[in-house]
């Protein structure tokens, strides 16, 4: 029995989580982000206790610990190096979680952690797997031969800064034409926001009452669906912008499995058909086995399953 | 002692290579790419005798013969499943060169051998090494934990045909707007020339002395070198591409050492100083260790040299 907790900028999410990957109870507090990373974890340990006791189990139950943080990850030694949302500077996380749990501790990024409950659960033994979420960001991990890929330093795996538009829009990581700027959902977002100024007479003007500050990663979808031309362009264009930067993960990894995430994966076929016939049509990759490219299925649950898994 | 095949589509060229990686005689002849493969490779096994013999050996000193070839590869099998340029389909390399030398035989993509062959002289043991060739394309090869990293179908590691403008330049590939379409020599040689005929009075024309059809990978070099503004521009257009292409696949991969080969490689510090700058400036990674990046050191020897170590 693992416990896995996801760490975020909002909520502390925990869950007791059996070997094969099952939530047996879960529960989450408020992160305060903006305090001292001890006391964080002091409330992370409280949880921990209680999830655990939630499950009718004692400490003695757990084997290991596995934490997703985002930011920067040196997991030999389960330090955030940092992470901007959470203001923490090299922030000896798993150190002090051992203070309050003498238990195995195992650090990953957040992502990675996600990717990797995806693999374990939904990745059928893929001897290379890929995980995309379109959310705030663009996320992504990466797993080859059942390990986690982090790169030389434990930054690897940021899919989501893949140029895709040369010169393009700017990114909140500094460069400019990130995937990211153009296929997570606060870019739908602004393409949403976009085509209502053009075009008012749109339906997703109804869908959000006239107010733009109403307009989510589901308005261009839904008002697509009802067969307002604005909303599917903007649903097009989305789709192409996704597809365009997978293409080229695609193209570089020939991952036996990509798993698409996030909120918007939801949409399932929707989303998921047009981008497979864009990679199929425009990829490299012609003579060969194809990837398999799919939607995800542990939503808000991949973090937990995933640094709980990850402990093993 | 080993044999390193470089098969290509305008010549054969193979060598005696040392444990070590260290040539001791080569040769090559042409290809005469339009013959059936076992005619290609009846000429190949001469040759290994050939180069085999100028060193002073018999096949008897000869542990493996390692081959790299265009295309998509089936390592396991020793198979080229498709070369456009050879007109390979499913040649079975490996079995028809064992019916003239019975010895062990790897089949790698050309590309990867290369990689490897850098790696394994210009490495430094990296946990993750990645070599980018910018010539008629832009090859790469990815070397994960000592091991060249094909994806499940063998088709992966195709670095240039990651998406730079997306919509851009149409690509060899079907896509449009692949690095490869910007970064690759030919790419440079569309820019030069584009350069010259919009700015006539650039000291780039009197490089060519006019004839449009001499234009070559070092005629912005040059001609940058002697202070002409025109092919400073573009010189320092084409750089840009190339960083802007490579800080994707470093926000990526986060390798310990990225080189870069091929012929334009040898401008040195003038390509590379730029390269570096850019990537640190606009590179995700801004707190961990960062990825070295170099020049390559074998040019032309690598496939040959690649291509025997992968075989041991």
């Amino acid at each position: 029995m693992y416990l896995g907790v996801d760490l975020g900028g909002t909520n502390i999410a925990i869950g007791v989580v059996t070997d094969a990957g099952q939530i047996l109870t879960k529960d989450s507090v408020p992160t305060i982000r903006t305090r001292p990373y001890p006391e964080i974890v002091a409330d992370m340990a409280k949880l921990c206790e209680k999830v655990t006791a939630d499950a009718g189990l004692t400490l003695d139950d757990i084997q290991a610990i596995g934490i997703g943080s985002p930011g920067s990850i040196d997991n030999k030694n389960g330090i955030v190096e940092y992470a901007n949302n959470l203001q923490f500077h090299h922030a000896a996380i798993a150190e002090e979680l051992r203070k309050h749990i003498d238990k195995p501790i195992n650090l990953e990024n957040d992502a990675n952690a996600a990717a990797y409950g995806e693999y374990r659960i939904n990745g059928e033994g893929a001897s290379s797997f890929i995980f995309i979420t379109l959310g705030t960001g663009v996320g992504g991990g990466i797993i080859i031969d059942g390990k986690i890929y982090r790169g030389f330093n434990g930054a690897g795996g940021e899919l989501g800064h893949l140029t895709l538009v040369h010169k393009g829009e700017p990114c909140t990581c500094g460069n400019l034409g990130c995937w990211e700027s153009y296929a997570s959902v606060t870019a739908l977002i602004r393409q949403t926001r976009e085509a209502i100024i053009a075009h008012p007479e749109s339906a997703m003007n109804e869908l959000i009452a006239g107010d733009l500050d109403k307009v989510s990663g589901r308005t261009s979808f839904n008002a697509a669906r009802q067969g307002d031309v604005t909303a599917q362009k903007v649903v097009n264009q989305y789709i192409e912008y996704v597809a365009s930067g997978l293409l080229g993960v695609v193209n570089v990894f020939q991952p036996e499995i990509v798993a698409i995430g996030g909120g918007i994966s939801r949409e399932g076929d929707f989303l998921l058909k047009p981008i497979q016939e864009y990679v199929e049509k425009y990829g490299y990759n012609k003579y060969m086995p194809r990837t398999t490219i799919k939607t995800a299925t542990l939503f808000g649950d991949a973090g937990i399953i995933g640094a709980a898994l990850a402990a093993q």
